[in-house]
């Protein structure tokens, strides 16, 4: 061979879910080369060109590790101020939602502590979220603003969470959630707030380059869909594609504003019609599940699985960290409550957090999946069969993580 | 002073779950010294007969960092051998366990792959687990027998958990549980089995030193409340504390016959009933829940909590840690669940693997709170309040370990 690949991975078994019907598309005994950041070869090792050594510069021996897409979290508010401790304490001792509100509790307390937060501090604690989420092999995720909610503050968030990525090899995809909640500056003035996001920070957010997504909370306790659909066709004309929190308590068209806006994702979805899933499906959106908003919400509705399986909408599962609804720093855990929560397979657990995740965040075609062509992001795992990803919960069993072809941490 | 203590640390606020009345028993800026491997002072710092350079040998600064007891996990099967990964996936599937179990699963199909793992093979993934545990601040785990249910196994599986702790300087406390399920030379034989625990195996292990304690399933698919009393007058007369595997899937009477023995505990409990809980409260017998095998086995009745805090019964929370019915390693993640599954307070869950769980091992004097004269086990934590403990899932913000006044890991 005139040019060997860069690296090659051998001693491994192969999840590629690669979606080609073959359980997690398994390779056993399999090999994966890669060149200039990407996959240049996969398959069994038998198969392979020529004797390992003379195919690239450096060959790992993985000891008969299970490697898989790096994994994606595709739903997170990772960048925030303070704790909301004290607001699960006071909800284990049975105070309501609308009791901890009264008191200052809910999305605004974190929009007040992360305004507060001095810049090392945001930058240190979100560092430390993404080292524990990368830890766990997660080599792409989404980070979301929305506890800003001012011009200063919602840059400063989008800023930090693409500062962490640089800093730790993580790919992060940022998006705008000014429409999280209205702002306290323009209380009981929601439409002139939606004003102001469309017209005062979306284009100069746009111009900076500092979001690759637009997102809004669309509930009647936040934003109406009609306040949402103007968002929306700003964002497109300013060639940003969207994505929804959607359903998550109540049926309230949702999904089918996701659709009609062909949003990348509507996510939590436990309200959402049929009708709104077949729209979703008809836009090719996927459906984000949040497992750990469920079960800290101790919430009783489960999105309708059976109904995005019938259709064929994409299911794909993230953290949703954030320090209200779901302060959880472990993606392999949401596997676990997703198999045993929401009643999705192991498979279907692990396709949720690489190959539908990337779809997820518009990056199908680059990640997601082991496959010619594809980023080379991997995970190496100490398991015995791939469904132990989601069989374990709070253990975490990986071994190393490979980002864009280079190697990121060992366990 | 003449005698300065061996270790001083200070710069912490103390969670010393004393139950004083004061939430958590917590000291804010407090001191803690150990002399001897035991606590020999306790209070505020300002409170310091000397300064702390001339109270001690070593004076340890901790950064703000709370203290709590050691955590204590006190129900595990730590020791086994195989996963049971592949039932996991089956009932994903929607396979019932009658139908797993028809195939070979099931309790029988860890027995077979216990008997089956060599020594090194037992004792190194029964090290790498206990290491998990002891990385979450764990520093005392009871772990039971009765994946060997022949005298062999039963025997490796014991010497081995000693070992183990040891090996990290986790104390381990064994517990026999031949009465797991009818050892298959018994099949159909559950009597016979019983006389063969109880006149073959018990006073052996008994003799040997190896079993702290005795445990026993009881549950029409296990054992009756006859054969369990049978074996627990043998235990008793062979000076061995007893506790109980107890109305997990039924009422079957398990409380109450716990507490006609003195058990340390009664563990599960979905199904007691208040009489078999004011039994337990009268014989100062301690609950022991199990959030893990709960959320695995997607149960849907809760254990009595409201009945238990009314009878002054303790409450104590484990991991349950076990191939099949709880795949878990994080004691940490059972508080969480604990709090939003079963209702418990985020200081109830904490006591729940510190005071109560020190209780249900008969070691309530000895450890389990931070107070003068209690062995000197302290777990450090990157938190800003006990409550985060619980309100995590999926996170681990443990700084350090100290075990017997002596430093163990550091984060």
């Amino acid at each position: 061979m005139t040019t060997p690949w860069d690296d090659l991975w051998i001693d491994a078994h192969l999840a590629t879910m690669a979606g080609n019907g073959v359980p997690y598309g398994t390779i056993r005994d399999g090999a994966v080369a890669a060149r200039d950041g990407r996959i240049a070869w996969i398959g069994a090792r038998r198969d392979l060109p020529d004797a390992p050594v003379r195919c690239a510069r450096a060959v790992h021996e993985l000891g008969g590790a299970w490697l898989t897409p790096g994994l994606i979290d595709c739903h997170t508010h990772l960048v925030f101020g303070g704790t909301r401790v004290g607001e699960f304490e006071a909800r284990c001792r049975g105070d309501s939602y609308e009791a901890i509100a009264r008191r200052g509790g809910g999305i605004l307390s974190t929009v007040a502590a992360t305004r507060a937060a001095p810049d090392a501090e945001l930058h240190r604690s979100a560092r430390e979220r993404l080292r524990a989420l990368l830890a766990e092999g997660v080599t792409t995720i989404e980070i979301k603003s929305g506890y800003g909610l001012d011009r200063p503050t919602e840059r400063r968030m989008l800023a930090t969470a693409r500062a962490v990525g640089r800093e730790l090899g993580v790919e992060v995809r940022t998006t705008y959630l000014g429409a999280h909640t209205v702002a306290p500056e323009f209380a009981g003035r929601a439409d002139a707030y939606v004003d102001f996001i469309c017209n005062e920070m979306l284009p100069g957010l746009a111009a900076a380059g500092l979001a690759d997504a637009v997102d809004a909370y669309c509930e009647p306790i936040a934003f109406t869909t009609e306040q949402i659909a103007r968002l929306f066709t700003r964002a497109r004309a300013l060639g940003l594609p969207v994505k929804l929190h959607a359903d998550q308590l109540s049926d309230s068209g949702g999904a089918a504003l996701a659709a009609r806006f062909g949003a990348l994702s509507a996510d939590h979805l436990e309200y959402a019609s049929e009708a709104g899933i077949r729209a979703l499906a008809a836009a090719g959106s996927v459906a984000v599940l949040l497992p750990g908003a469920w079960h800290t919400l101790r919430a009783t509705r489960r999105p309708p699985v059976a109904d995005l399986r019938h259709h064929g909408v994409p299911i794909a599962i993230a953290t949703d960290c954030n320090p209200g609804s779901s302060p959880t720093l472990s993606l392999l855990l949401m596997l676990n409550l997703a198999c045993h929560c929401f009643g999705l397979s192991p498979e279907e657990s692990l396709a949720g957090v690489t190959r539908c995740a990337a779809r997820a965040l518009g990056l199908g075609a680059d990640r997601g999946t082991l496959e010619v062509g594809k980023r080379a992001d991997l995970a190496a795992w100490r398991i015995s069969e791939p469904a132990e990803l989601s069989y374990w919960m709070g253990h975490n069993p990986l071994l190393e993580v490979i980002a864009g072809g280079k190697h990121v941490i060992s366990a």
